[in-house]
């Protein structure tokens, strides 16, 4: 990652300390070891991988106008939009160097598709926002591309590392694509979880105007009237908590909870019936250990 | 370019018709006739680089927090900053999808080479200007990064396109840094032209507190204390624009804009040298044209 700007090395090192728990290289080097041995392919494809997510978690600072990420300041906040776009671009276009340099097409294809879904669902997820009344079946589609899609790539660029069937490869997009639904809806369902301080749920993606699954089940049983109460709550829930714990409270009772929570169980036995068709070794038992993680971690 | 997402098809429906002079693909076309003849892969170049450069304009303005592109609303001052990353990242990728697909490696190598010089031009401009204090041959690496490499690479992937030698694809990026750089000097050589309406020059760039070659030149050959002054002035050109129209002044008497006239002219010397190693046909004397049109245009 060196470059010939002392500015942007000062920031990727700021970057490289502050990582995340990495756990999409963790995802490829699983995927690759399930379907063949891990090589050189395989660990530019988690290069490639971590570049692009990085980039993205700089451009969703600037999107989001985040000040902290994972409890340090982001880079927006330390040095402007500004900088923080062009970093973006910049990690971008360093991981397809990368890839570009070892003829690594076949990663590229997989992971470019994988940039474009999640920028197409980002904007859907915007674009639906705005209403505050979304389909179930549009949620889903927002969260397969946002979020399933870059963990689908993981799996299947892992498996095209070590030079598999096109079909095992995707199996292992399929895979990857219900891990990541089922870790997208337990991220959602943290919000209902009571907190360590206060003993009562946090409701923070309420009060954000985020329309999670427990929230839209509610709206999709609700008549009328009561569908644009709870749209009035959503909309004025920074000024009145404690509205908001009351329709956390109605969520819970009339079962917006359980649905989603009974969805992220499906969609996680999904990704463990995939994995039964692989040869039943440690790599397999590390794999469903990571499904299991990611879909019941506690923060 | 029509999408899943009505929002982005509205947003990309925007951009196409308030499109540009659309000058690269016209470098790209005409770099691939002076090889050999437009094919199916020229266009796929243009397109590519078309994308890309409209991705860094979407991106350029939340940089910059410009509200107008080309006259009109830029997308952050309509849809904000959020939407306006996403576009760009969405444009990028769906260049790199295009490429992709039909195989066409050489010319992602090229570009992306391309996307990295520019943000790290970028990044690296930033870095210099907090202290306004600049070395001729460091604003000579800022311009060929930040302006020259996307020209370069678009007369390189037009030879490319048409499946010549890696000399002469080497000859053509030669030729389209050359014409950058005297493209970017011409830009900056408007700040000090007469302007319709006051007869005077604007010198926005000083206001912003842009280094660009005449203000180097005059740094550069004035006296520790004189150095401090303009630089005083620079800094302050927001609020004082007597002293800005003094800096002017003495910027042209003392030679700076001289200077950076007669660079100018070496770099188109050297970009139209350079196409005299091509067989004298119409493609060759539309090339000139266009190496003059970008030197001389006055607006």
């Amino acid at each position: 990652m060196k470059s010939s700007v002392p500015l942007l090395d000062t920031i990727t090192r700021y970057i490289i300390k502050r990582k995340g728990k990495q756990i999409r290289p963790v995802f490829v080097f699983l995927s690759a070891s399930l379907c063949g041995t891990v090589n050189e392919s395989t660990y530019r494809a988690a290069s490639l991988i971590e570049l692009l997510h990085t980039a993205t978690l700089v451009h969703d600072d600037v999107v989001d106008d985040s000040n902290l990420r994972r409890g340090f300041f982001s880079l927006n906040a330390l040095w402007k939009n500004k900088i923080a776009v062009l970093v973006g671009d910049y990690l971008l276009s360093q991981g397809l160097l990368i890839a570009l340099e070892q003829d690594e097409f076949n990663l590229l294809k997989i992971v470019s598709n994988a940039v474009r879904e999640m920028s197409e669902g980002e904007l859907l997820q915007i674009e639906k926002a705005r209403r505050l009344d979304i389909e179930e079946s549009v949620y889903f589609e927002i969260i397969r591309k946002k979020t399933a899609s870059l963990i689908a790539s993981c799996c299947s660029c892992g498996a095209a590392s070590v030079k598999v069937s096109q079909e095992m490869v995707q199996t292992m997009w399929q895979f990857g694509e219900a891990v990541g639904i089922a870790f997208q809806l337990k991220d959602d369902l943290f919000d209902y979880d009571q907190t360590a301080i206060t003993g009562k749920p946090n409701g923070t993606d309420i009060r954000d105007q985020k329309m999670t699954l427990p929230l839209i089940y509610l709206l999709n049983h609700s008549d009328f009237m009561e569908k644009r109460r709870i749209i009035h709550t959503v909309k004025n829930g920074h000024s009145d908590s404690e509205a908001v714990a009351r329709l956390i409270e109605k969520i819970k009772n009339r079962g917006g909870v359980d649905y989603a929570r009974l969805k992220m169980g499906e969609y996680r036995q999904k990704s463990l019936r995939l994995l039964q068709t692989f040869p039943d070794n440690e790599y397999r038992k590390s794999m469903e250990q990571l499904v299991l993680f990611t879909t019941e971690r506690i923060a």
